[in-house]
């Protein structure tokens, strides 16, 4: 089970997305059009946006068609003995590990690792928004160390946040799909190493690779400074809203977790699946928030 | 080193490039316009392209970005003790094998394979052409399994010899890209298996799953039919008039290999790597096979 609506489903008011709020950036659409005109997707993609990326970031970058793609790849480099997914957490990590032969299971701590295990954080967290700065993370990846075992890091919100990538010092898998509101376009990377492995001979569709290249870390940089300031503003007043009459999980992102019945006329994440009494909800434009907060506030009325 | 041209490449006349001579079905721009203009990037994919790609093939596949991840995806799963690539052959098999962790080494022949083995090969080949019906891979297969080894077959350029894939009896790993002409497009498949491990989220970009879900079975099989029937007629025409005045390595695909200096003003895709004192050729125009038939003969006067 996963937030977000295909093209395929019926127009609905989405708010289990956690795309980004503020949604691509302004100069995405018309360079993904002129990719279009141009024909990119007749030629071969140029491995060009993976340039952009590392300026972006500040540090070698391998592109790959999501993060899913990245995630595969790099826990089949990383090779451990078995892989401890922190929980909650995005669920796919373990479908990744059982692809690959890998023992998993879930864990509620570092203390719980032992000698060759990988142990998988999303920072900041899905679903819940805990975020860890990179101290934070140092210090976790110290613990793990300790005991003989290794962090691997998934970065997709961390935009949102505006945080610092615990790359190269930590292995790093990221999504862009979610800053650039664009999840179709399937953009991922490994952050932090450029080893020949990694390397897929093409790593993005031609037209994300065309997009993203001429949208350049200029671009990139400008769209995460709008998204934190609008989700360091409307994200905690739409908690506040919501927590007027049921109980919010408090978040620094732009999703947050509700406890309670899930509201009706609106698309929303439920978390049964983790063994969560509520759903995800994520913020969009303020008229809609309203609408959210309006339908989570009927139903326990 | 791979052939074809990326998006950011000068135009060149590029014989190196073994997609479809034809170029992509009629509808194919159209569709990825309108992909466009409705924004199916800006929302997750439907995973509807795998439903008209199962159609087409007339059993189950899962959908990847490219043949290259959907043999990862395979090779994972089939986990061999090692890889044995049938030599010569697409260069990407090994790093593939070496990312997930497996030995693997170049093979003449089935007889080279031990238990544990994971024997790939490409049908047709690639560089080659050499093309094995249904009847001779299963052959093949019956030979390693004697041994205690597996097949594995990547049929990237089955549809232009018109040829019946050897899946489910046999692991299949698929490009549709040289047939759609849109290798920029990244649209690939694991053929005959729908294991849950194997499925990510959300397999294709949202772009491509919704032209080729709309372009259908139908609209595949209109194109194979025609590039089948150009390939049969221009593909030995050509051969034969290269043959005039260098070495040629028949084949009965689009690609073929022409022995002797590469030759000036046109790209092909040179064989070093392969250890073949040649180069690979791809028919394209008519017009252009003249420009190319001229540059060979050229070159050895």
């Amino acid at each position: 089970m996963h937030g977000g609506t295909s093209w395929r489903d019926p127009p609905v008011l989405d708010f289990s997305d956690n795309s980004n709020p503020l949604g691509p950036p302004q100069a995405l659409t018309a360079l993904i059009k002129e990719a279009v005109e141009r024909g990119v997707y007749l030629k071969f993609p140029a491995n060009a946006a993976e340039e952009v990326l590392a300026e972006y970031e500040g540090i070698d970058v391998v592109a790959f068609n999501g993060a899913t793609e990245a995630l595969t790849a790099l826990m089949a480099y990383l090779k451990p003995k078995r892989v401890l997914v922190e929980w909650p957490n995005y669920t796919d990590y373990s479908r990744i590990a059982s692809l690959l032969g890998l023992q998993w299971r879930h864990a509620r701590g570092p203390e719980e690792a032992t000698a060759g295990d990988l142990y998988v954080v999303s920072n900041p967290n899905n679903p819940t928004g805990r975020y860890l700065k990179r101290g934070e993370l140092a210090e976790l990846a110290k613990r793990l160390a300790a005991r003989g075992a290794k962090l691997l890091v998934d970065e997709s919100f961390i935009d949102f946040v505006g945080g610092e990538t615990a790359a190269p010092d930590v292995p790093v898998a990221k999504s862009y799909g979610k800053l650039l509101a664009a999840p179709g376009l399937r953009v991922g990377a490994v952050l932090g190493m450029r080893d020949e492995r990694l390397m897929a001979p093409w790593r993005l569709n031609s037209i994300a690779d065309f997009a993203v290249y001429h949208l350049g870390a200029d671009g990139l940089r400008k769209h995460r400074a709008a998204t934190v300031a609008y989700v360091a503003e409307e994200s905690p007043r739409v908690q506040r809203e919501v927590s007027k009459c049921a109980e919010v999980n408090p978040s620094p992102v732009h999703f947050f977790i509700v406890k309670g019945p899930t509201p009706r006329g609106v698309k929303v994440r439920p978390l049964e699946d983790h063994g969560i009494p509520g759903y995800r909800v994520s913020i969009r434009t303020p008229e809609l928030n309203r609408i959210l907060v309006e339908a989570i506030c009927r139903e326990v009325r």
